[in-house]
C-alpha cells in the first residue's frame, strides 16, 4: 500500500478519488486551497448535492472507515515553499496532481479567469514538479489531463495514448517513423494548459528523472461512487450551472427539473465518456502501475465510451421524456466530428468500464430528482463565449424553441 | 511606417531592436521592467560594456537621431491592467513580445530561478495575448523564440520553420498527409517555456484570429549594430558570466582578457547562430511581413549558420591565440549532434548574412579588448548545472587543464 498525496482532494474528482483509495488501504493525505467552493460563491452558483465542510466529510470518513485522512490548506501554485516542507516531511510514493481549474467555459469567460486559469494550472504543476526535484523524493506524479487536448479534427485515425507514430522523410528519399507527443490542439484555455503541463512533463522527466503518469480524461458523468454513498456527508458534488456541469450531468439535471435539454448547436459534437466511479479505478490502477525511472510520460486515455452529444440528449428524453433545445454553440468548434480512441492501457489493467446503459444512469437522474429544489434555474445555460464575435447562444434562441 | 511597442526593449537583443526601428522611421515605444539589470545586480555580474541608465540612453537617441522613444516601466507579467491600459491608448500596430527571461543556465540554477523563469515567460506572453483579445486592438504579435525548442536529437532531417510535414497511417492503409508543430524537446525551464509559448500562439490564432509570428532564433554572438555604435551611450550589452553570456561572445571575452577558451564537454555540440545587427534586420523583416488574419502561426527560423561549439573555439584560438580548455558540461545534452536548419523566409525576403569569416568578428574582439578591465574572471565559469547528479564542471576539471 502506498502513501498518496492527492492535490485539489476536495473536489469533484479528487474527494471520491480520496475515499476510494483510501478504502482499498493506502496511506492518502490531502492538499486543498478550497477554490473550487470559492468559485462557487463567486459565480453564485452551488453544487446540486448538498456538500458538506471539508473537516466534516473527513471526519464522517473516520467514523464509517476507521481511517484518517489529513487535510492540509495549501495553494500549491502560490505557496511553493509550503508545499516542498510538506512532501519533505510526508515523503509520498505518489503525488495526485488535481490542482487545476477544471472548466474550459470558465476559462473562457473573460480576461481575469483566462490568466488565472493559465496563471493557476502551470504554476501548480511546475511547482509539484520543481519540488519532487529539489527534494528528491522518489515520488510518482499521477496528473488529471483532458481528452480535449487531442482537439476534434476531422481525422479518421484512432486517437492513441498519447504518442503517435509518424512518419518523417528524411534524406536520400528515407522515411523515418518517430514516436511523438500527439500534436494538440486544444479548444480553450482550460484545454490549453494540459497541453502545456504535457511539455513540462516530457521535460522533467527527461531532464531529472522523473516518474509520471498523465490521465488524458473523457468527459466525467454521475455523483456518486462506492465509497461516497456510505453517508449523506460524503456525497460528491453534482454541478449544473453553464461553466462547470458537464453536459450529460446538465442534461440529466434538465430533465429531473423539467427543464429542456440545451443541445449547443447541432449536438454534432462527438466527445468521450466516462463515469465517476470508473474514474476513481482508473486512477487506482495508474498508482498501482507507475512507469520506471528513465522512462518516458505514460499516457493513458481515461475514458470508456464516445458518444454524439445530441444522441444523448435523445437517450435521456427518451428515458425522461424531457424536451430537447438546440442552442447557439457558444464555443469555437466544429459542428460535427468523429471520434474514434483507444483506451487500451486501461483495459489491459482490467477496467470493467460502466457505460451510459447501465443502472447509474438511472441512479444520477434519481440523485437529481432528490435535490431538484436546491437548483437555480438561471445558473442552467452557458454565458461563457468563446469569442467576442460571439454572443450567448441562449439570448438568441429562446429555450422555448 | 508602423506603430511599434517593443517588449523588453531595454534588454540585449530589444534595445539594439527599438534602435533600428526608430532609425527606419517606425514609431518606437518601450515597456520594460528593467529585470535584467536587477538580475545583474542579484548575481553580481554586469555587463562588459557600461551600458547607461534607460533615460540616459532614450535621451541620447533622441540627440543623435532627432527620433523620440517613450519608455514605459511596466512587468507585463505582472501587470495586466497597466499594459491593458497602455496599448489601448497607443494602439500599436506591432507588438515585439522580447520580454522574457533568456537564460538556459540561469532557468536551471536552483528552484527559486526555475519557478522565476515559467511564471514570468508564461504569464507575460499569455498577458500580451489575451490584452490584445480583450482591447480588439489589431496588432501583429512578433514573439522571440528559439531554435533549443527543436532539440538537438541525432536527426537526420533537416529542421523546418516551425512545421513539419509527417505522414500518419490511418485507416484502411491510408496515409495521411500532415503538417503539424514540430514536436519540440527543449532542454531546459528557458527552452521549455518558448516551446510553452508556441501552443498560446496556437490557441490565440486559430480562436481569436490573432496575427503572430514566433522567431525561433540561434545564439546570438556581436554586441553592437550600426544605430548602438553611433554613441558611447547607446553602446549593447555584452554579457560573459556563466549564466547570460552566450558561448561566442565568452570565447571572444575569454580570448580578449587571456582565459583559456572554455569548452564544455567534447564541444561536439552543434548549434545554430546569429549576429545581432541581423537580428535586428530580421525583426524589421518580420514586422514589415505579418500573416494574414486567421493564417496559422508564422514561425521563421531566425539564424544564418551552424558551428560545432569546438570547432568555434579553434576558429577563435587561431585569431588569437588563445589555449581551449574543455571542461564538464553542465547540461543534460548529448555530446555531439548534427544540425541542419532551414533559414529560407528570411533569405526569401533577402536576408545577406553577416558570417563569422566576416569582419565583426575582429570588431567584437576590439569591444572586448577596450573594455576588458571591467572583466570580472570568477564570473566567468557557468557553475548552473542541470542536474543534482551533477557538479559544477569548472570545480572537476581545473581551467588550467
Amino acid at each position: 500500500m502506498k502513501n498518496v498525496l492527492i492535490l485539489g482532494g476536495d473536489g469533484f474528482c479528487g474527494w471520491p478519488t480520496a475515499l476510494h483509495l483510501s478504502a482499498l488501504g493506502h496511506r492518502v493525505t490531502i492538499i486543498d486551497n478550497l477554490s473550487r467552493r470559492a468559485i462557487d460563491e463567486e459565480l453564485g452558483a452551488d453544487s446540486l448535492t448538498p456538500i458538506a465542510p471539508i473537516m466534516e466529510r473527513l471526519a464522517t470518513w473516520e467514523a464509517v472507515s476507521g481511517e484518517t485522512i489529513p487535510f492540509a490548506y495549501i495553494d500549491v501554485a502560490r505557496d511553493y515553499d509550503a508545499f516542498r516542507d510538506l512532501i519533505t516531511d510526508l515523503r509520498p510514493d505518489t503525488i495526485i496532481q488535481f490542482a487545476e481549474q477544471r472548466a474550459a467555459p470558465y476559462s473562457m469567460k473573460d480576461t481575469t479567469r483566462k490568466i488565472f486559469t493559465i496563471d493557476n494550472n502551470v504554476n501548480a504543476t511546475h511547482n509539484v514538479l520543481a519540488a519532487i526535484t529539489e527534494t528528491g523524493i522518489d515520488a510518482h506524479v499521477v496528473h488529471l489531463g483532458t481528452m480535449g487536448i487531442y482537439g476534434y479534427d476531422e481525422s479518421r485515425v484512432e486517437i492513441p495514448e498519447g504518442y503517435l507514430d509518424v512518419y518523417v522523410p528524411g534524406e536520400n528519399r528515407d522515411i523515418s517513423k518517430r514516436s511523438i507527443l500527439y500534436p494538440t490542439n486544444p479548444g480553450s484555455v482550460h484545454h490549453l494548459t494540459k497541453s502545456m503541463d504535457q511539455l513540462m512533463f516530457q521535460f522533467y522527466a527527461k531532464n531529472d528523472g522523473l516518474r509520471i503518469t498523465d490521465l488524458q480524461q473523457g468527459i466525467v458523468w454521475g455523483t456518486q461512487t462506492e465509497e461516497t454513498r456510505r453517508h449523506p456527508a460524503l456525497i460528491n458534488r453534482f454541478d449544473y450551472d453553464g461553466d462547470f456541469g458537464t453536459v450529460l450531468n446538465r442534461f440529466l439535471m434538465q430533465a429531473a427539473v423539467g427543464h429542456p435539454l440545451t443541445v449547443h448547436g447541432t449536438g454534432g459534437q462527438t466527445r468521450a465518456f466516462i463515469n465517476i466511479q470508473d474514474t476513481v479505478r482508473c486512477i487506482a490502477m495508474a498508482v498501482d502501475n507507475p512507469p520506471s525511472a528513465g522512462a518516458r510520460v505514460k499516457i493513458r486515455n481515461q475514458m470508456t465510451e464516445c458518444h454524439r452529444v445530441r444522441d444523448l440528449a435523445r437517450m435521456i428524453s427518451d428515458v425522461t421524456g424531457a424536451r430537447i433545445a438546440f442552442v447557439d454553440n457558444p464555443r469555437n468548434e466544429p459542428d460535427e466530428n468523429e471520434l474514434v480512441v483507444s483506451n487500451k492501457s486501461f483495459i489491459d489493467l482490467g477496467l470493467e468500464p460502466v457505460t451510459l446503459e447501465s443502472g447509474l444512469l438511472t441512479e444520477t437522474i434519481e440523485v437529481s430528482r432528490r435535490y431538484a429544489d436546491r437548483c437555480r434555474m438561471e445558473m442552467i445555460p452557458c454565458v461563457s463565449t468563446w469569442t467576442d464575435r460571439q454572443r450567448p447562444g441562449i439570448a438568441e434562441t429562446p429555450m422555448a424553441a
